[in-house]
């Protein structure tokens, strides 16, 4: 590749956009060019509009650019990756695939939409043929495709080698999500500290509905939702970043213990085999100590874009139990938004 | 009561035995009289050989008390309050019940012993009579009683009240435990903060057994389970105190959801009857605020004998999804021994 | 008393205000009978207008009251705790002086006006004679006192029992403040969560400039402040309660061990003498472990009034080091403005 | 280099020794072919004996190897890197330097030992020449060479350009040090979650001690301490790794605040311009944002090896006010002694 496929960033200045653009320094195929956040902090710097967060510093021609308004213009690149609240991104998003933008969100507002591709590249790459049908596509050229929310990724991932071989038909799931998940300022120290927060409004909607598309199968124009029903209670934790969960599952088939450690060491997908720049060696990595995994010391397996899986173990009334990881700000939001922009130029919607 | 009954304490400078000081401190009907604890204290006085851990302060006369060996002898009361790990609880314990001891264990080493009591006096009071058929009671009129796991104590007081109504039948629980419950040192904060440890030896074994024999029925000289199906899933967060747990429910007969609010806000039982000294007025509570209980918060109802319940609401799988609340060091250990404790007394097992 | 003072609180809502609330509850002089909040809050009950964030339980009678709006209206009782950010309090507070309230003020707004009694009861409690050289007093009857800044409180406390018998000349502080500090929803857990912030605004120039005007001495109708300088360091760390200093002491005067630790731990003043009913036993107590005080352990002595010293011991560059602890929401809050209120009474500027 | 030099570790399990193995793992110089640890780790492989505590995982080619015990034996290899407890280095250190081995200690055994150089490279680089008066190096060419510890690193980085433009003369420091330099298991969470401890055995004179010999001048044969007067006050706080320093600091010589920031930001020394591999481009970096720095966000400067520095101010006592934050496992302990293996080598005691 001789020449960088400019991308801009929408919400930019938030958590979720910092991750963007901490994961988009030195990428092989993309460049930031253009940055947009609310009106507040357009026409500023992005130095002087965000308080930068990470723990690797603001790269400094980052620094000095100028905050564009969040509103399709001359200077927005094709390529849009999307870090928007849900009720910014309803009006803002469409806007931007109007115009012909390939708006690559990571918002939760269209995720369920019928035409809009709810995607992981790993489990159903395949779903992003629904773009052809999206009316933008038709009219502008520009497309929306989604990715889910933190708490479902971690867990669709693990579920999904297993639903290839074995078949999922239900799943108890209880989340321990971190901070990070929230945004900032997000959650106040006084309500986390030393505490749990057993409640994060929708969330547990949102796992339920996002797991069936995920898993489902793609019919023509159309996807049909994974027969599974599955139960989440999403809970609060005072963790940086790293969502666990401790899972109870059937399955339509019997399955060793062997068979399942195997099936999930061994999946490999669309993104290994593209090559695609952040996808994970190893998207879905066994640990067998007992107490793993753990967010503190797991969440950055695969540069925070492996599933982190443990503890497979006999459920008394489903059939197995086991706790997943995943990094919630990288393959929970920001790095799942990067690989399905790298999917979507493998497969040719960007040039 | 003109006097009040001189107890001993078994493992008292560990977590649990200092709630247990902290307790008994001004109890209308108990008075510490002996404390012990590993040879390695033993002759120090109380204040040399324990670091006082929780916030009030240590009472001046405890802290001049000379501290015993754990072994039987003249000086020690006939109750005996005990806080011992399970290692050392398997011998010491019987050889208090054998010297003629009414041992009120915390420890999980006789708990599922056929004929020993495994007692919540608000949900299986009754089962006290299994002491009749202990050889020590026949030959000295010693005898043990255990309360359950601190993980289990909320769970077993948020079902006790739906299972009389309507039959539990299956119970998926994730848990997320407090710190305090791993004793002192216990948990590295390395290992905790900005963590979580999805993993706590033995405890899913333990619910899943305390639960259904809590549950059971007492028939003659044994105690039948309860049959109920119960899938535990136990993880320690980084809290002081306070173990909350995500419940999936399913019951035997139908249940509103307003039947099982009220059946949870209107339990009242043998130790309220009594009133036992320690007996919370309303041993559990239903908070209506979405993001209630917590740990933080919500802990010290009832002076931390009550178990809070809240987010009631459907679930995918079985009926009903909630969450619930209790204190681990106070319902959860030392307040559920000397509330064991009162109950014998107004039993009569102990003069 | 047959009959209790009626109290309004401005402020009532916040993290400050919920603490006037639980400390008042119970009060033996006084009866809180008004509430008022911002405009965003007024006419709704307290139990909406409130997110409540303590682990005493809402008492029901608060709970029902409706919030007034700020500003002085018949309904509001004569004395009136304030609990206001300082930029609101600029203008609330002189009005309802102005309207011959007695208005006693937890902000900084007015803690350095030349005729505002800055006063903590055990050290300058003759300084509540400024207020008759206030105009609101001359006019309407009204008047306003305030107590120190948190962080100021437990210093001062521990200085003023020296500075009486051996001179404060100098004196170094880095503070570990609580993040109950900085109200609700006030610090993001992001920043602090496994994090030490080096900096709260304005925090050192407070210390500095409050500790002079405290231990100053009343000259007719102004205070000539104390002669010692001081140099502070703020820091906010992840603790919920509880503000503790690194302190390093030059006196005028030489002292021994003895003498401080006699000079702490016998410390008795005015509101001791006229038994305050908020007035701790011993407003200084000296523990002699080498890890005390801790704010877990030590922050609720004397009911949150008391504050805690450890750790004395030799200065290489002054004369002594040693550490201090005080509650920062009680005794450097809420429990400091009813103690302010209680002295008020006891000298009669309150009927 | 056509082959890398061996290198062993003592006391390799620790949380010192897993990150040595971290930060030697892909070091272009050295390669670790030998681990020792205490007699229950010997005879295991490395995976068996330590609890691996790094969010990085543990290198295969490590796992695997044998774990020896801590003596000197054929199999260890000259250049031995040190991470012992001090009373197990006092033995254990001197008997390998006896042997011939060139021991990088980071203990606080033999610190202060006249003839043992206690150095940071960009400092006192040419304190190494103590080595030659050692008897160990004129007996079996085996040598010692020590860094200071965690708390003083950081100090003593931002002192040195100042006091060698300025001379430092008075010290006041109050640090608030993370659980990491306590070791594994080390604080136990009950301590430290939501608290401060105000107490670390020992640290406040190791602070003031080292600090004085690291910047005095080698003179023939011994190091004269500099002049300088230090007084700390050692915290530890809730933070997992980094720790930051309040410091007051009175000159010789008058300085503005533009020539202070200059001082740090242009700091270049002895391993800079050897290109020594760990050393960071810049070893002090002032940092302007008023909250900064802080443990989250800054200690990974330089790969964990600068010193961070901010808020400089002027002093009411002393002249100027600050704070410096470095990362205690990486630049106050492991990345330390790695690079002073480094200088020795580029110095000509290591071949």
């Amino acid at each position: 590749m001789t020449k960088k496929i400019p991308v801009g960033i929408l919400g930019a200045t938030g958590t979720v956009g910092q991750r963007f653009i901490q994961l988009l320094e030195a990428h092989p195929w993309f460049e930031v060019e253009w940055l947009a956040a609310s009106d507040r902090s357009a026409d500023k710097t992005y130095a002087e509009a965000a308080k930068w967060n990470l723990s690797t510093p603001l790269p400094a021609r980052i620094a000095g650019m100028q905050v564009s308004p969040s509103a399709p213009d001359r200077s927005a690149p094709k390529l849009i990756f999307a870090a928007l609240d849900p009720t910014a991104a309803k009006t803002i998003e469409p806007a931007f695939a109007a115009a012909g933008h390939a708006v690559v969100s990571n918002s939760s507002a269209f995720r369920m939409a019928e035409d809009v591709p709810l995607v992981i590249p790993e489990v159903n790459g395949d779903h992003t043929q629904l773009i052809k049908s999206q009316k933008w596509y038709k009219n502008s050229g520009g497309f929306m495709v989604t990715n889910p929310n933190c708490s479902t990724m971690g867990l669709v991932l693990a579920l999904a080698p297993l639903h290839r071989k074995f078949g999922v038909q239900k799943v108890f799931v209880a989340t321990m999500q971190a901070i990070s998940g929230a945004g900032y300022p997000g959650v106040p120290s006084l309500d986390i500290l030393g505490n749990v927060i057993h409640y994060i409004a929708n969330e547990e909607q949102k796992m339920e509905a996002e797991s069936r598309k995920l898993l489902g199968l793609l019919d023509g124009a159309s996807v049909t939702s994974a027969e599974l029903t599955l139960s989440a209670h999403c809970n609060r934790v005072a963790v940086e970043d790293g969502h666990t969960e401790s899972v109870s599952l059937q399955l339509r088939k019997p399955a060793q213990a062997e068979e399942i450690i195997a099936a999930w060491n061994e999946f490999r997908c669309l993104p290994q085999k593209l090559k695609l720049p952040s996808a994970p060696e190893q998207p879905v990595i066994y640990e067998s100590a007992p107490d793993r995994p753990q967010p503190r010391l797991d969440r950055d397996r695969g540069r925070g874009m492996s599933a982190v899986v443990g503890r497979l173990r006999p459920c008394n009334i489903f059939d197995w139990k086991f706790t997943v990881l995943s990094h919630n700000t990288i393959r929970g939001a920001a790095g799942a938004a990067i690989l399905n922009g790298e999917l979507l130029r493998a497969q040719g919607y960007i040039a």
